[in-house]
């Protein structure tokens, strides 16, 4: 690697600089080769053996407290998974379910006697679980899941039901196969009322791996991708489990049955449960960001490789050389960049939050709509990305020995998975809509466009780690001069925060008028659901741009500072392409400026050409996992 | 299925409609119920097993005249073969390769003593073959494959080899595993002198399956998808086949070595070679569009049975109710019944060009750039809309049992096979801008630049089978009035055209330009090549929209035709919302007209969704063949 390489790695790694490089040499070693299984017991089998591999040697520790049996380092857990998932994403998702979901529910939700009891073992792998939250009714609607668990005060137990065929959980990764226990999410009933949703240590298997008396497993079978996760369903026939089994920590159940909760508002109560696993969306943004980077190494290092037709002067043209093929890969990796930063800040402010003793409300808040956010946007990038990547490199990106197609599988239900990106990006617009109040997460979207009608505020939340550099580019104003202008960063700044502030406030008013006018709540959200999702994606797009200035700000490097200064203005560049239509509509831009986008495009396209090897380095894929037929390690 | 839906499907079958109910027929049967065989070897046992139901009973036998077996009828072989496709698309690419790229070599580039050796053998699979073109180096640049056939006098034998490591032959259907024979591309050279490429039938296995001597095969093993197609790779070690195997309608090698050719020149000779080879463009483009109309059937239901969240009233609301979800699924049905009708006119021009004597030469290319030109939107199209179609379907769309991953990664590779899509791209814009002259096919992108210098014409060659229904409109005008006018069908066409037009007299204009300026021609193409893409696709979207216009001309009931002016709307609307950028930045429209679009597309969502379940029937798929778990057959 040459110098440049290693020092956009090291910009790009950021603060977790160090975590990454030990991650790094953790698996730089034969066991996690990547490599194609597709044979769904085979694959399966494998992925276990590589977790034990993993818990023999305390990988999953950083991610449980020292009282837990861990070390606390949350932000180290969060972005060494990275490297699983450029190993096997099966791996990452099978490790992630066990220790970040499974795991996360014991930690977050239970209290001191169930970490005592849980923790170690789930940490060694004696004890595999399973997180068995999603119903094949209900997947985006957690606060109606249907199962039921109603405590019987004269046994003192709970008793776990699945009433309806829709009641069945589904898609839980573990529960066809090595799951021994599930953490079951279910409506509490106690005394004939109905608590919400909480959640409950449930057995499911024998040690032999048969059903348990009353559960039902059966096994989601072949998938488009991740054939190392044993995903499957589970019915429960009133199921018995002692009123331990709850994870207590935000409601408990006396043994008269008498029901208790720190938090008063169900509501509230229901999203501060769910708020403390926020660690999952931020674990497969990051992994999804990281997949695409191996597909960027591998298409991009064909490239550089790969000839077809011959120059005039003779000889045959690299790939990377044609314009139409730079801005195939290019504005990916600067991407891939751009979304780099934004992780980092975004796991520096989840390790703040979650290592706090109170977190603040608010905080936790905007961690949850960044997380959501940021999901959105690097699961939506490595769909796209990692299909691109495949086509540039022509047939040979559909072996699977190149490893692209499968990245692509690997990856393409994340967009479903941890929230669907509908979904969350609704949940982005609705906090950034009406400022987090508390009483709107459990809203339905027309229930909620009935509050957002009387609340709406201008005040757009504002968060950035890199507030300082910020100012000085607002305070030095933006450049009006017509063509070179698209370089400036206080231009550039300029036009996202217009973008996102316009869409913001018209989306308020589209909505309050639209209630006025449609018979009913449903027709009014319906109406204007469009433009709020795209406020939503203007305001990560904003934040993403903000990260990456103040991922350049952090590097000392010159040289690496000037690349990356280039692809910041190539991201910034392919995000006003994309909406150039509206940056004219909305009179932000005239028609001469939005060809010159085009041209400043292309210009940066030629202008990074040069040092593409070195981009690619600072991707940070270790050689071991950048490994395909097609660029054979050196 | 109701009158409307009934209606709809006959229209959208048009011409083709008595053929395609044949082929629905004829495929309704257990043997072609969709599967999902994970493991190669069962695969490839199973898609053979396929065709041999087939080859029994003369399903292949309708691309090959009479004289060779068949009957003649070839737009009913590629309209059928669409139902393979909803079938299974290793079938479908495996009878491709056999029937229509082997099959079709020698039927096309043979003469009467190769039909009648190898037709009826390969009708009725006694000999299975494969078509070996495309090499590791080579792929989209067919002209410099380096295998090599030198025909030796002294034994009247041409020797094939393969020079170099990157002359193996790769990714070629049938290689791997069940082909005999092989018809190979390679270099002719007689007396030392090169020939250009030229096809021959080379032995490659013996009845065991064993590679003959001096043929060594091997596997492609796992791919992104068509898991039953056995795609391999060859390398041939001087192997001597006999002076008659060269498939000689193009050219041939008397027995003391001298070459003749009806083609004088060797450039016109190759591409007539290769022109003759388009069905498989054609089969290509309309089998990815059956593809995504089975995911849409299955989306579509999806979401019109598929609940979640609790509307204001009570009762939970269908996804199809969401115009966020009828934005996502209602275009791409509607781009389907467009891409249907274009498909139809082109099957039809094939038809006639590929049954005439002496096929008219501008007629030939015409309907080699249509075909290029329809194979890059509708694979296009596949890849984006069945990806579209498996995320509206949450973890559902991801479990193989609902099939939406098996279409998705099956159809993949089609972006890239029988043509990359961004050659293919080119390919059209050459046609457009230099007026199909013969010297251009064979000019690498800068000498083509550096012709169209001197000979670019402003006439852009118009196609439609639509002419007068077109012509009748052209004469209304266009509204004039700002709003409504989107609905307005002249408006429509002149906005189609308008940017057509624009595009391609530009990029002459910049091309010329660049030459001018840049030190050598490579770069001047590089400057404008993405131009020249647009240009060209630009000019797809006009024609696919005369067909659609055709199609809704042809239909007579009052019903169906009253949804397929919705529907046309729709697609119109969404070309218009996605290139909105350029009709404002060249002055077609006022940024307050841009806005309407977006709310002329919306209203067109909500006035369609009444009649989804029709336009779902309409698309054709046989109820076995749209058959999954979340939409089981009735």
């Amino acid at each position: 690697m040459t110098t440049l390489g290693s020092e956009l790695r090291k910009a790009l790694d950021g603060y977790w600089h160090a975590e990454r490089e030990k991650a790094r040499v953790e698996l730089n070693r034969p066991e996690f080769a990547p490599h194609y299984i597709p044979d769904v017991a085979e694959a399966r089998k494998v992925a276990l053996s590589q977790m034990q591999v993993l818990a023999a040697e305390g990988f999953p520790g950083h991610g449980f407290t020292e009282a837990q049996g861990g070390t606390g380092q949350i932000g180290r857990a969060v972005v060494s998974i990275e490297f699983l998932a450029m190993s096997d994403l099966s791996l990452m998702v099978k490790a992630g379910v066990q220790w970040g979901l499974f795991g996360g529910a014991i930690a977050n939700l239970g209290t001191a006697s169930h970490h005592d009891k849980y923790c170690r073992p789930l940490l060694n792998l004696d004890l595999v679980g399973c997180f068995a939250m999603t119903e094949t009714g209900h997947g985006s609607d957690v606060q109606h899941l249907e199962t039921t668990a109603t405590y019987d005060p004269a046994s003192q137990e709970f008793v776990i039901n699945s009433p309806t065929p829709s009641s069945r959980k589904d898609y839980i990764g573990g529960a066809a196969q090595h799951a021994k226990v599930a953490a079951v999410f279910a409506q509490l009933i106690t005394g004939d009322e109905s608590q919400g949703v909480h959640c409950f240590v449930v057995p499911i298997r024998d040690n032999k791996g048969k059903d348990l008396p009353g559960v039902t497993t059966s096994d989601c079978g072949y998938k488009g991708g991740l054939t190392g996760v044993d995903n499957g369903r589970i019915m429960f026939d009133n199921v018995r489990v002692p009123r331990e089994n709850l994870l207590n920590r935000y409601g408990d159940v006396a043994e008269d049955g008498t029901y208790t909760s720190p938090i008063d508002s169900s509501n509230r109560r229901f999203f501060t449960m769910i708020g403390t696993l926020v660690r999952g969306r931020v674990t497969v943004g990051g992994c999804a960001s990281a997949a695409t980077r191996v597909a960027l190494t591998i298409a991009g290092r064909y490239a550089l490789t790969r000839r077809q037709f011959s120059r005039p002067d003779g000889g045959e043209v690299l790939l990377m050389d044609y314009l139409v093929h730079q801005r195939r890969l290019l504005p990916l990796m600067a991407r891939a960049y751009a979304y780099g930063f934004a992780q980092n800040e975004l796991v520096r402010k989840m390790q703040k939050v979650q290592s706090a003793e109170n977190p603040d409300q608010q905080e936790q808040r905007e961690l949850e709509s960044q997380a959501a956010g940021l999901k959105v946007a690097q699961t939506t990038f490595a769909t796209r990305g990692i299909q691109e990547c495949r086509e540039a490199c022509g047939g040979a990106g559909y072996l699977s020995e190149n490893r692209l197609v499968q990245l692509k599988d690997d990856t393409d239900v994340f967009t479903t998975f941890e929230g669907d990106n509908q979904i969350l990006t609704q949940l982005v617009a609705k906090e950034l809509l009406t400022g987090f109040a508390d009483e709107v997460r459990g809203m339905s979207p027309w229930e909620w466009a009935g509050f957002a009608r009387e609340t709406v505020s201008d005040v757009v939340k504002k968060y950035t780690a890199a507030e300082q550099i910020l100012q000085m580019i607002r305070d030095r104003g933006r450049d009006v001069e017509e063509e070179g202008s698209f370089y400036d960063r206080g231009t550039q700044l300029y036009m996202f925060n217009e973008r996102e502030e316009y869409l913001i406030s018209t989306a308020a008013r589209r909505m309050q008028a639209a209630m006025k006018r449609e018979k009913d709540a449903f027709d009014a959200f319906n109406f204007v659901s469009d433009h709020i999702m795209n406020a939503a994606r203007a305001h990560v797009d904003r934040t993403v741009f903000e990260a990456f200035i103040g991922g350049i700000d952090a590097c000392s490097d010159e040289a690496a500072k000037e690349v990356l200064n280039e692809l910041c203005d190539l991201f910034a560049l392919s995000v006003f392409e994309e909406n150039r239509a509206w940056y004219i509509e909305h009179r932000r831009m005239s028609t001469g400026r939005t060809k010159a986008i085009t041209r400043a495009f292309n210009e940066r396209c030629r202008s990074l050409r040069p040092h593409v090897a070195d981009i690619i380095d600072g991707l940070g894929v270790p050689d071991l996992l950048a490994n395909s037929v097609i660029t054979p390690m050196e």
